[in-house]
C-alpha cells in the first residue's frame, strides 16, 4: 500500500479551489479547508480531505448555501441563538466559537447555540480555537442517525461528538474530541473491506444483538452508545447521546434524533443543531494552567501497564501525528484518494491537487 | 434476605437528629438528609443513609466544618467562584446552584465553580433543582481517586459523575446522573461479597489489565473508565473523568486527580471541586419543553430488543424506584442497614431508626 505526500498548502489550495469552482463564497472555502486540513493533520482523515466530495456535492445541488453570514437571532449577554442560515458547517462553527469567546472576555461564559447548521468537520478544531485566547472551549453537534440505543434496535442518534479544549503552560492542552458512539463508522468500514472482524462492543446487528460481523453491522445494525451492551455501561454512552441533543437540537430547534436526514442522503438540508461554549479561566481561581500541565504531566508520566505503550493524555494522539506530517513535511494520503480527488476536480474544472515529490512505503 | 419498609419522613427526621447531635447545625442537617434521602428513593442506595455514618464521622472529627455559609470569592453576571469553606457537599450545592439559577434567570446561564467542598451525594439532585424552574441544570464532581486510566496500572481519577437535567411538558424530565467510570465501586463490591465474577469491563487487576475477579479489582486493583479497555473505547471514558476534573479541579483551585485523599481516608480535610450550571431555554429556540417530550417518548416507544424489556429514557430506571417506594409507602432497607445505623444512633445517643410496621419480602 504506497501513499502519497502532499504538501498541507497544497492541500488547503485545492480543497479551495474545488469549492469556489461550485460557487461557494471565497472566504466559505477557506473557512471549510482549514477545517479539513486540520482534521487530517490530527490524523483524523474520515474528517479531511476524504469528505470533500460530499461538501461539493452539497454546494453543487445547492442544497447547502454558498453565500450569506450567519445571523445572531436572540442574545443575551452571554448567549445566543444563531441562524446558521444552511451555511458550510464551518462558516457556522466559526461565527459561534468567535461569539463565545467574544462573551466569555466580556462576562466570563459564552454559550452559543446554532440551528440550520450543516456538518462541520472535527467537533475539536472549534473547541480549540478558545485556546488561542487561553480559553477552556467546548463543541458539540447533532448528526445523522446511525447509533442504536441500549435495548433498541433501531438508529436514533447520530455519533453525536463532544469536544472539550483547555490550556496548558507553554502551548500544552488537553483536547478531547470523541463521538458518543463506541467507534466511527469509519472504523467499521474499514474492517468490513478488508474482511477482518470487529470486537464485541462496536455495533450490532438490526435485530440490536452485540456482533462482531462488520457486515452486520453495516446492513441494518447500527453502531453502539460508549460502553457497549447495557451490562457493560452502554446506557451512560446512550446518556450522553442524548446529552448532545439537549445541548444542539433541544435548545436549537433545529432537526434532531430520528428526524435528521440520513447519512449520505442529501435530499433535504441537514438543520443540524450545534452548540459552541467558552469558559474564560480568569474568572475562577488563579493558575489553572499551571495545574492543567501538572494533570497532565501526571497521566503521561504514570508508569505503563505495558512496556512501551505509554499513557497519553486527550489531544496527545493527535499531536503525534501532527509531528509526523512536519516530519515528512506534509499530509499522507493513500493514491486512491489523490485519484478519487482528481476525478472530483475534474469533473468540477480545476487542476489537480499536486503531489510532492515522493511516494511513501506505509 | 428480608427488608424492611421506613417512612421517608422517619428516614429524613433519623438522619437530621444523627447530624444534630454531633454539632450540626440545623439547616445543614436537613439539606444532607434532603439528599440523602433522594438518593435512597432514587434507587441509589450507595448514596443515601448507607452513607450517613461517613458525615457523622466527619462531623464529629471535625474533618468537616459544622457551622457556617459558603462564600462568594469572585463572579460576573454568569459566573462564580464559590469557596465552600469546608461545609458539607449539600450546603455547598445547594448554595451554588440557586446562585447559578439566579444568574441564568438574569443573562440566560449561571456556570458556578466550588473548591473546599465534600461528598454531595447523588449529582442528579443538584441539576435537578433546576428543572423546578424549567432550566437545564448540570452537575459535576471531583472525588476520590478509585479510576485507572487506559494504558495505566494507577487510580489517578475518581469516579467523577456528570449530571445533566432537562424539563419537558407535564412535568416529565431527562437525568443523566452517571459516573464516568463503567460501574460504582459498591457494584464490584456487591458481586464480591456474593462471591461472584464480574462482567469484563468494570475493572482491572494491580497490573492494568481486565479482570473478572472483584477480589483483584478491590485490592491494588480498580475501577476502569466508561467503554472498558483501549479497543472498546476506554480511553473516551478517561477523558470524560479528565474533562470532569477541568471543570471542577482546574477551574476550583481545589484538590484534584491523585492529590485528592484516599477513598474512606478522613484524615485530612477533602477539599473537592464541584461545579453546577443552569442554563435558561427561553434564550433559545421556543418550544423545548415540546422537543424534549418527543424526544423523550421517541425513546421510549422504540420496539424493544427483546421482549418485555423497555427501551428507558435517563432518570427513567430512578423514576420506576421512586414509584415503587410510593406504591409500598416508605423506603425498603436491608435489615442489616437498619441495625447498623442503629449502633450510630446508639453511638450518638439518639432515638433510632423507626421502621413502619411491615417487613418486606426481598
Amino acid at each position: 500500500m504506497s501513499r502519497c505526500l502532499v504538501l498541507q498548502s497544497e492541500v488547503q489550495s485545492f480543497i479551495e479551489r474545488c469549492m469556489i469552482a461550485v460557487g461557494t463564497k471565497v472566504s466559505h472555502a477557506r473557512a471549510l479547508a482549514d477545517v479539513l486540513v486540520e482534521g487530517d493533520r490530527r490524523g483524523h482523515y474520515s474528517h479531511g480531505l476524504n469528505r470533500m466530495d460530499m461538501y461539493v456535492k452539497e454546494i453543487q445541488t445547492g442544497i447547502c448555501s454558498k453565500d450569506g453570514e450567519p445571523i445572531i437571532e436572540k442574545e443575551t449577554v452571554a448567549t445566543a441563538l444563531v441562524d446558521g442560515c444552511n451555511l458550510l458547517g464551518p462558516v457556522v462553527g466559526n461565527f459561534c466559537m468567535d461569539l463565545a469567546i467574544k462573551k466569555a472576555k466580556e462576562v466570563g461564559i459564552g454559550w452559543i447555540v446554532a440551528r440550520g447548521s450543516n456538518h462541520y468537520g472535527i467537533a475539536g478544531y472549534y473547541s480549540m480555537q478558545a485556546l488561542k485566547e487561553d480559553m477552556i472551549g467546548m463543541s458539540y453537534t447533532n448528526t445523522s442517525p446511525l447509533v442504536v440505543p441500549t435495548r433498541a434496535k433501531e438508529c436514533t442518534l447520530g455519533t453525536n461528538p463532544i469536544s472539550v479544549a483547555a490550556p496548558a503552560n507553554d502551548g500544552d492542552n488537553f483536547v478531547l474530541d470523541m463521538a458518543t458512539s463506541a467507534v466511527a463508522l469509519g472504523k467499521i468500514e474499514l474492517h468490513h473491506r478488508r474482511g477482518d472482524i470487529i470486537p464485541e462492543g462496536w455495533g450490532c446487528d438490526s435485530g440490536g444483538k452485540l456482533s462482531t460481523d462488520p457486515g452486520k453491522v453495516l446492513s441494518g445494525g447500527g453502531l453502539v452508545p460508549i460502553g457497549g451492551c447495557e451490562a457493560t455501561g452502554g446506557y451512560k454512552g446512550f446518556g450522553l447521546g442524548l446529552m448532545v441533543e439537549v445541548f444542539c437540537g433541544m435548545l436549537a430547534g433545529s432537526q434532531y434524533s430520528r428526524h435528521i436526514r440520513t447519512w449520505k442522503f442529501t435530499e433535504r438540508t441537514a438543520d443540524l443543531g450545534q452548540c459552541f461554549v467558552a469558559i474564560n479561566p480568569e474568572c475562577f481561581a488563579p493558575g489553572f494552567k499551571d495545574r492543567m500541565s501538572d494533570l497532565l504531566s501526571l497521566h503521561r508520566n504514570l508508569e505503563p501497564a505495558e512496556l512501551g505503550v505509554p499513557v497519553m493524555a486527550p489531544g496527545d494522539p493527535e499531536r503525534k501525528n501532527i509531528r509526523k506530517c512536519e516530519d515528512l513535511g506534509g499530509i499522507p494520503y493513500h493514491i486512491n484518494v489523490i485519484d478519487h480527488m482528481n476525478g472530483v476536480a475534474r469533473s468540477v474544472g480545476v487542476s489537480p491537487l499536486l503531489p510532492a515529490n515522493r511516494l511513501i512505503a506505509n
